[in-house]
């Protein structure tokens, strides 16, 4: 498939004419062809209406064609080929099993969510009956869930396919019904063409309604933005920095009908390292594995440990230098994401008292990254709230706790995180149990001898957690229950039959478990 | 029990020091006394912290604890006997068999929760088993939700039981496991302290941690302000004005860390006359019913009738002409209210094309309220949003629609509402079911044959809706799902046995439905 440099809108492949821009390859630091045609404020009026006209068939189509529609996508992202992963190696600087292992996840993503849709349960239905004999009558009462309308979707530039186009949060809110408009992620705009246009084959294809997806090609000041603030859209999904979340909030509760934003921003996934678990000779590999994973551009990467003073965790720093200092340099996303991080790991290296103690192999290369492992005392950690800093990028700090008090208010002090992981043996778990209320307030996944990086999409996945590791902890960007994220309930009393909707007929067609009079009733 | 003009804060009642208020008798226009001391900047920290300090501690407590305090704060109002419901009366204006009807309203929604409480579902129990085998290998999986923290409640003025100090958003939070702060409305200030003292004896006597409940007395302005700007505070309960809804969305989003608010504020609640219906005989004075019950002091008293200009609209509007010449003026809640009641009849009654078609009783008694049918044309009230506002009591605009296709205009152009009612037969079902996905968007509740008065307390009831009628469409403040929206999602990975939650340990003690790898399994 050729790249047109084009975005999709409805039906229509457009080349937009409001100036144009380039992807840059940031392993060579230069520009690839073609050029994007941006978007102009007729393209994103466009999108939005057909989005908006769309919503109410395409949330009137039946389980099993939406089913149907999600799994095309995923067979038509498939059919691309190996120019998907070519493109994107390109384009992310990414190494091509880690994209063929993405493009094998977010076909899983699409159809986790075909499986969601045919299970029906996203629905809620529940069911009161009429009590007409009660004082006073009861009416005959049921609810579903039902999409929000059409939702906004930006692309996160670290997953250009999994968190993108036709990532969780697409598939999560056609899933519950929704139409999507995406902004394209200008650090990968030739892979998102090819997925863009992959979906609105799938559409076309299951007959969906022109306007189901819509893919915009733009920059966040001004498509970004004003795509929030259309009124149309009724809900938004970001993965990308904490700056931009923030902002599309703002724009968000502005807007004279305020919409949701789930936005998913920082986390520094503090693990913290429990006595016991310092005798796992494998330990300081793990670590530096998770660390610089995905050249450390990953939300749940591990950029804080917190240990108890000790000669076993100076041992295992002491390994984490070796083992760091084997691992060679890698291309970050963007030459913007590098420049960031060579910004973030000096600022960090100037602060009074941290003490860098590991470093990985440097490099001139263009965009790439050096890994770094930094120390500093826990009581200056806990009076500088600079210290508590995402850095995007193989780089952490290692808190060092006189006692277990301190670990404890180190825990208490950091900000809401995606995840915590804990490191402790069955020794360990009094200091362990201690710990667990504090990490259930401030995060969203809590894990065990394990590192945070490798994110499961299954049905008790959470990847989300207090601000401001996301706008909304209430919720998960990934797993079957990212679809709750796109709906809400709608109460029917005393509609009659012809006119209730297929999930709340008296019947069960969809053979649903259902809540009936407050009770579980399921014939499963 | 005497009334103290206290508030409560944790275990102790508290005299106020920073100046004092007293409740006014609304049929009289006079206070009543005692004064009531308001709470200062110490106060109010004394309550957060409690509250923040007891968190960990309540949301601990077995379901069946839990259960429990919620069954006895409903025995302790019982208790309080007739004293509750003079008081509530003279500060209302409501009627004995309202108000008691209401206090049994307030009770049976605390039992509903100690049954949600029971049941346990609302944990979301999921759990995907480890796969060792795979490649790559899956960790095992466990996701419940937990309580968001602190929850700030404001009490309504005109169910000052129901949706007040011990009211659904009282209920919910403490089901969830979430402490409550609630700030007393200024319009029921002896019932607030009664059921607040009543509140926390129950807690006392449940061993539930101090600060798991307090109230506090004080001006919007300050103490409710304060309250949602403080650190502890993790979400928001409000029912009351749209003006004060949007200033607690803009305090809460304007956070250090932004929170979730709740806030249910202003609807019309339309009524679509469909011409089948219009032959009931009974219609007219349901309708008036509807309009007048509690002085039109409802949230979803019908403000907006809609129907097809036709010998039979109008033989309706002569009909509750009738009807209404024959209803008396009541009391309204506050003076202010009652100011604003008048105001808004007024100021629609001035508008260009806007006819007085029905009135009910005059009268010179202080803040009682007359009520009103005005009549409109469809293309006046279309181009004309002032004519969409709510007036909050007992006045209704009908807008006479030409066709068909206008009808759905009018459904197409007003806000997102709580309810919508559609009076229709068998002969109407073409021009229903064309209304039906417009309704679904555009509010949370869809009834048929019936008015939006009397919010049934159930499992299936939404009492939520599009914005401006609520702040978060996806949520419900009435009936069991209300427990959701102050709930979040934790997960788990490889978790040891003995630290994991209750309701995600293997042998699934508290016998949930829980959905295992993606399936339902349950033995009900």
């Amino acid at each position: 498939m050729q790249i047109a440099g084009e975005m999709v809108i409805g039906r229509s492949a457009v080349l937009g004419k409001e100036g144009t821009m380039k992807a840059i390859d940031p392993s060579r630091n230069v520009e690839i062809e073609p050029a994007f045609g941006l978007a102009g404020a007729a393209d994103l009026q466009r999108a939005c209406e057909l989005a908006d006209q769309a919503f109410d068939i395409y949330r009137a189509t039946g389980l099993e064609a939406r089913a149907k529609f999600l799994e095309t996508i995923a067979d038509r992202i498939m059919d691309i080929g190996p120019a998907l992963i070519e493109r994107a190696m390109q384009e992310s600087g990414l190494p091509q099993a880690r994209l063929e292992g993405e493009r094998g996840r977010t076909c899983n993503q699409l159809r986790l969510f075909a499986k969601v849709v045919r299970d029906g349960r996203f629905q809620s239905a529940t069911l009161d009956s009429a009590l007409p004999e009660r004082t006073p009558p009861r009416s005959d009462l049921r609810l579903r869930k039902i999409g929000l309308g059409p939702v906004a979707v930006f692309g996160a530039s670290n997953f250009p396919l999994a968190f993108s186009v036709a990532g969780g949060d697409t598939a999560s809110a056609l899933a519950a019904g929704c139409p999507v408009v995406v902004k394209a992620h200008s650090a990968h705009l030739g892979t998102s063409e090819l997925v863009g246009k992959a979906v609105a084959k799938a559409a076309e294809e299951c007959g969906m309604p022109e306007g189901v997806f819509s893919m915009l090609i733009g920059s966040g000041q001004t498509i970004g933005q004003n795509l929030v603030s259309h009124p149309a859209i009724k809900a938004v999904g970001f993965t990308g920095s904490r700056s931009g979340g923030l902002a599309l909030m703002r724009t968000a509760a502005a807007r004279k009908e305020p919409i949701p934003v789930y936005a998913e921003m920082s986390s520094i996934n503090p693990v913290f390292l429990l006595p016991g678990a310092l005798d796992n000779a494998k330990l300081p590999q793990a670590f530096a594995d998770s660390l610089t994973l995905g050249s450390g551009q990953f939300c749940t990467n591990p950029g804080l440990l917190v240990g108890l003073k000790s000669d076993k965790l100076q041992a295992f720093v002491a390994a984490v230098a070796g083992t760091l200092g084997a691992k060679g340099a890698t291309t970050m996303l963007t030459p913007g994401i590098h420049k960031a991080y060579v910004t973030g790991v000096s600022g960090l290296a100037a602060v009074d008292g941290v003490q860098q103690v590991a470093a990985g192999q440097g490099t001139d290369a263009p965009c790439a990254a050096q890994a770094f492992l930094y120390q500093v005392d826990a009581k200056s950690f806990l009076t500088n709230t600079a210290l508590e800093g995402e850095i995007f990028g193989p780089t952490s700090l290692l808190v060092v706790c006189d006692d277990e008090a301190q670990m404890l208010a180190v825990a208490e002090h950091v900000e809401g995180q995606l995840t915590a992981a804990v490191h402790a043996t069955a020794d360990d778990r009094q200091l362990a149990a201690r710990l667990m209320p504090t990490l259930e307030r401030k995060v969203g996944r809590i894990l065990f001898n394990g590192f945070g990086t490798g994110v499961e999409v299954s049905h008790a996945m959470v990847h989300g957690g207090p601000f401001p590791s996301t706008s909304d902890s209430r919720t998960t960007s990934v797993g079957a229950s990212a679809i709750d994220r796109f709906l809400r309930p709608v109460c029917y009393q005393d509609v009659p039959s012809y006119l209730l909707p297929e999930s709340l007929a008296d019947a069960n067609p969809q053979n649903l478990p259902r809540i009936v009079n407050g009770d579980l009733a399921w014939n499963g």
